[in-house]
């Protein structure tokens, strides 16, 4: 986190660092990301584009803290909370085995 | 990232975590973080939607930790490099107080 | 829609344009256009990035096209059913002025 | 078009309706799309959600022609002329049968 703090303040970055940008550039990264992808089997990404993979997955988390940093959000704690709520979304016994949303179960 | 995969495993959902889906996954939830911010200001956002906007990220990273998983990616490490890369592409004296792409710069 | 089809069998890319890569392209496209928007207001990207804007909004159509062309979609019918069913979830004595989801109002 | 307009003037809505916000609403109605398809096969996603698929895909049109109304962009021609790049983006003899992106022909 450090690091990455560090390199927006040596650029003065932080005054283009509203939240709402923030979130639109981790949804930009997603999709550049899923764009390995693209026409491609899993297989197929796998093979031929790991390097790209691992950047755009590292941008995607380093977004991912400048927003938990901007917003102050605790994100392990967040995570664990979440996964708590999952749990109960997802009772073992109803979701064992399949790939349904919440809402269908 | 064991809480994580606990609670993949307790429902047998490693079947259906291929890297194509995990990084469509990671797309939706990054825009359903987005979505706490359409029609509104950063600061409307942060009033009215805090906690929809912690559970959001808290799936984004969810997700980005399964498919580090998969893929066997070392995320820390991709950060740091990608920290690395960045600053050979936005080199201080350029992107000082700039929003522009290192494409335009 | 027959100059896309058109385009699209020159190059004998029907083998690759399953309705879910289809999907993921339109979704890529959004992103691209959205990318005109990041770390701007409306104005600034209206000024320095409208032929970029035009160009990946035809790109998103030109998606939902070959996709709705897949599926066999009449879209002209699903975009009139589409604001039938609008009309009823936001009424407008409701909605009116509001930027509200209809699951809040 | 008229209709779409109608609907969002009964509400008052063209207030809300800035470029930005536009683009990030149809990036969100592409990834509802693109939700449809998650977990799933092209073939099990139209076997089991077809009228959702129709839904979301008529709602990425109505903003695509909602943001190209608030620019005063010429959806058509911008459609014709985006095929002709691509024409010479992807030239026949070098695209024919291949998912490549025309930086890696």
């Amino acid at each position: 986190m450090e690091e990455i703090v560090d390199f927006r303040d040596e650029r003065d970055w932080e005054q283009f660092h509203n939240p709402k940008d923030l979130a639109i550039s981790l949804s930009l990264e997603a999709s550049e990301l899923l764009e390995n992808f693209q026409w491609k089997t899993s297989e197929q990404a796998r093979d031929d584009k790991m390097d790209d993979i691992t950047d755009e997955l590292a941008d995607v988390v380093i977004y991912a803290l400048l927003l938990s940093n901007e917003l102050e959000i605790n994100l392990e704690q967040a995570i664990k909370e979440k996964i708590r709520k999952n749990r109960q979304k997802y009772p073992v016994n109803k979701s064992f085995g399949s790939s349904k949303k919440y809402t269908e179960l």
